[in-house]
């Protein structure tokens, strides 16, 4: 079981989809929206789903497919989460979480374009395992209690300008909030739906060349440590999105750097939150 | 002419006020929200009570002062961006805007307290010129554009916990965040009354010292250029706030280091934009 919102931008229609079938949550809920989770929604909604209270959606396959959730409060992204990675790109392996963040209002749909920024010759790809929140999460006890806080698990594409996150002014923010800079699904997985978050295998492949190949296993701070470090931090609401890391791959570690050009294609999934394809056009 | 948002946390009634009356916005808004503002709300609110359209809020002075704008999309901040406080964090002078991020939901009203986060010992204080975003920002050909994307400006409490900034991981984010980290207020003012945005004055005191006291004549990229600039890296929309800076004085350049500790009052204001005062609690 799982959720997306199918329809044009701005006009989604939140969804559930089970064995084939998809159905229209708005008896339920105008949006899947961080108060939607925070009620207890996706349990409600496969509920309703069981007992036959929701309509079949027709047409649903016409539809363009949206973010799975409506627009987040923040987007906290972790980096150099994965060894592989921080080898890469020549950082040591971190004490302790790296945080940064992204514009919410980068996140598109999985099948949208992407754009190249303006002046841009270094945007550079990154499948990461993107979390959602359920319920608030503010100092946290222990990582323990951390998982109890996630709704979901999305496939989430942190898209990054390496020149501006890395050579233009020395905070990351600015390479990593351009337009459309975060396709977001196609699905929302229950966190009761996935198991182990800690499993996860995660692909990427470039014009059909594959690029990145990990897994979840090998993130240096696992998702349950990540949420309850953040929550040391900042208060994590219901909807947010939390970007927990990329394994090896990204253009900026590769031989020739071959970062992305407009036409490129770019396809990401992760094990059974399904699979996404953006196309890169200059902005 | 200025624009508030009165009454409990989350339930704030959106006002004008002109004269010393506090007219209520509701019969054209429920919000000021960037919706609001990119539909030239402000200028019709002053035609509304201009024209006698608006009621006067009842009991108006009785209410709590929240800030002044419907929780934005993002909270865009620059940093270093005055010569005297590049120079007292050791910083040097930055060849461009150095651009971080904070989580939109540290905004809290002029008068709330402010938590120290637990765990914090560098607790730091930062008045700023807030920008609040009216209209679209994308890909502006000329800072001599980006004015007229502003809708107004507030006095704007960046709060910063040096440690989790700077010791912490290498990402500023971190130390940015906390709960109830930007105070905000008390009033919106229209950009068309505030005039030159490079010619105001900022103080701040703790506990009835002056610490910081420069002008926005001092900064090293002024709003025009801050705007046309971030407008290249991501979308500024509606309701957006960007902080502009802060002028030396903070508790990091300071000798001894005063770091801020419960129950020390924080006051802060910008000339023509009001006066603000936060009290520490510990979190």
């Amino acid at each position: 079981m799982s959720f997306a919102r199918l329809g044009d931008p701005g006009a989604e229609i939140p969804v559930l989809r089970h064995d084939g079938s998809v159905y229209d949550l708005r008896p339920l809920t105008a949006d899947i929206t961080g108060a939607f989770l925070a009620d207890d929604g996706l349990a409600r909604a496969r509920a309703a789903a069981e007992n036959g209270e929701l309509p079949i959606l027709p047409d649903a396959a016409s539809l363009r497919v949206g973010a799975p959730i409506a627009l987040p409060g923040k987007i906290v992204c972790v980096g150099l989460n994965y060894h592989d990675h921080a080898a890469e790109t020549g950082a040591a392996v971190p004490a302790e979480p790296v945080v940064f963040m992204k514009d919410p209002s980068t996140i598109v749909g999985p099948f949208d374009d992407v754009l190249i920024p303006r002046g841009s010759t270094k945007t550079d790809w990154e499948v990461e395992l993107g979390v959602v929140i359920g319920t608030t999460a503010r100092y946290l006890s222990s990582p323990e209690e951390a998982l109890a806080h996630v709704a979901g698990y999305v496939v989430s594409h942190d898209v990054s300008e390496r020149e501006f996150q890395l050579e233009r002014g020395g905070q990351w923010d600015k390479g990593k909030s351009c337009e459309t800079f975060n396709p977001l699904g196609p699905d929302l997985v229950p966190a009761s739906d996935v198991g182990d978050p800690q499993a996860l295998g995660l692909r990427l492949s470039v014009n059909g060349v594959e690029r990145q190949n990990g897994s979840t296993s090998a993130q240096i701070f696992p998702v349950a440590y990540v949420v309850w470090y953040l929550s040391q931090f900042m208060v994590l609401r219901p909807g947010d999105l939390v970007n927990t890391g990329t394994p090896a791959g990204v253009a900026l570690g590769l031989p020739d750097t071959p970062y992305l050009r407009a036409g490129d294609v770019v396809e990401l999934e992760i094990d059974g939150l399904g699979r996404a394809r953006q196309t890169m056009v200059q902005a």
